[in-house]
């Protein structure tokens, strides 16, 4: 093994995971999550503790397909033998896509300037999904009307205080988020949501939906929806969708990083 | 309850399953079934045993989206009542989609006119999918080439003797097998093989993948493949496709059953 560094190198990962596996991104006491997993790998191959840092810290349930992290190490390793140790030393549910060298600069939550998210709902009217159990929300009841949700989702488009949708217990600084992509799209039997934001409150996106759903179903009209939203007043706003429909699929950065 | 009927009633059922929960479709000893866990939801809710035959026995391993499958009852059962109860009563691994009152000419295995599969292969270089890993088979190594696999796979359409692509243990009486459809698509990262024929051998289509990959990872020419096919010899195709892969998702029945 080559002598360490005198100033470490950073690198930046993108990691996809099955959140059904994990007590979410952030380690924890008892619950074996994404972050301790990779952490372990990243130690066993540099041969010193690594500490990983992400874009955005996903709940129990929440899967990945694009999550960002980074780390220092005091070791130079190739972005091919990174990617090779670490899904050979990880559980098969989580795999890091890509590895690069970055500047210490980057940062992958301070840095990041966009986030993208995909919410997967099946709306089969009496039937669970056998396959994707753990994948999308089976909207229970009644099917959902896709027109009538993307006209109630248009308001939320652009600069707001999205207080409606934000959970307790959310460390913010402030409710203002700016929304740059709200996409509903027919794929199949499923109704995929696709939200972008420069950033997003907790639970946003699930609380979006989960408003969204009672839309969709023809309970609350887009009017009622505009006025929850403008309420900024979580209580008047529908259930949290559940964690499994929703996957973190991509995070931005300044080209200059 | 009412008394029992003097004549059965014939249902028949469509079927989505995760095989990786299941040792196949057909009732084992020592192994959980798709089969048993039907027939105990089934018994449950009829009151009395039942035998539940399918179109396709799927191997351990091999998912389903359209099995289709019938047995008899001596209770009269609405079709929702027998999707509602059946899927409350199994594990979240099987969920029956549809049910329907048939003629007691029908037949799941032997009126079927037309068996469709779906193959889907994944062909990230470096990286196993953490979200798909018991849905896709991750080909290692090189890039498939598509449009190599589908000018070797195009020698399959027709009627032709199929011994080159039958396994061991094959049961037909003849390896004579009509193929209507053989498609490759793109889908993003997936490269997805639809097979549909009059009926397949065993694990034929596993073992068609398995030799197009050696042809679309560039080992084997359009050529040999076509070799391989006329020279009726198991021993000289490609390994068998792992099961992980696999989808059962049509049987076609004559409109008038």
């Amino acid at each position: 093994m080559s002598p360490p560094l005198s100033e470490p190198i950073r690198y930046r990962l993108t990691v996809e995971y099955d959140g059904g596996a994990y007590c979410g991104w952030q380690r924890q006491k008892d619950c074996l999550t994404v972050q301790e997993v990779l952490e372990k790998g990243l130690r066993q191959l540099f041969g010193h503790p690594v500490e990983l840092l992400c874009a955005g810290r996903t709940d129990k349930g929440v899967h990945a397909t694009g999550q960002v992290a980074h780390f220092d190490a005091w070791q130079p390793r190739s972005p091919e033998t990174i990617v090779r140790a670490v899904n050979a030393l990880s559980p098969s549910t989580v795999a890091v896509l890509a590895a690069t060298r970055v500047s210490t600069d980057f940062h992958a939550r301070y840095s990041a300037t966009y986030r993208e998210y995909l919410y997967r709902l099946l709306d089969r009217r009496l039937v669970p999904s056998a396959l994707d159990r753990d994948r999308v929300w089976c909207t229970p009841g009644r099917t959902l009307d896709a027109e009538r949700m993307r006209q109630a989702g248009a308001t939320l488009m652009g600069t707001h205080d999205f207080s409606a949708f934000r959970a307790a217990g959310c460390q913010a600084k402030h409710p203002i988020r700016t929304v740059q992509r709200l996409e509903l799209l027919r794929r199949g039997e499923e109704l995929h949501l696709i939200m972008g934001a420069n950033a997003f409150l907790y639970h946003m996106v699930r609380n979006v939906v989960g408003t969204l759903v009672q839309v969709g179903q023809g309970r609350w009209s887009a009017d009622r929806f505009q006025e929850v939203f403008q309420s900024l007043d979580r209580r008047n706003a529908g259930p949290t969708a559940p964690p499994q429909g929703l996957y973190l699929t991509r995070v931005e950065y300044p080209q200059s990083l």
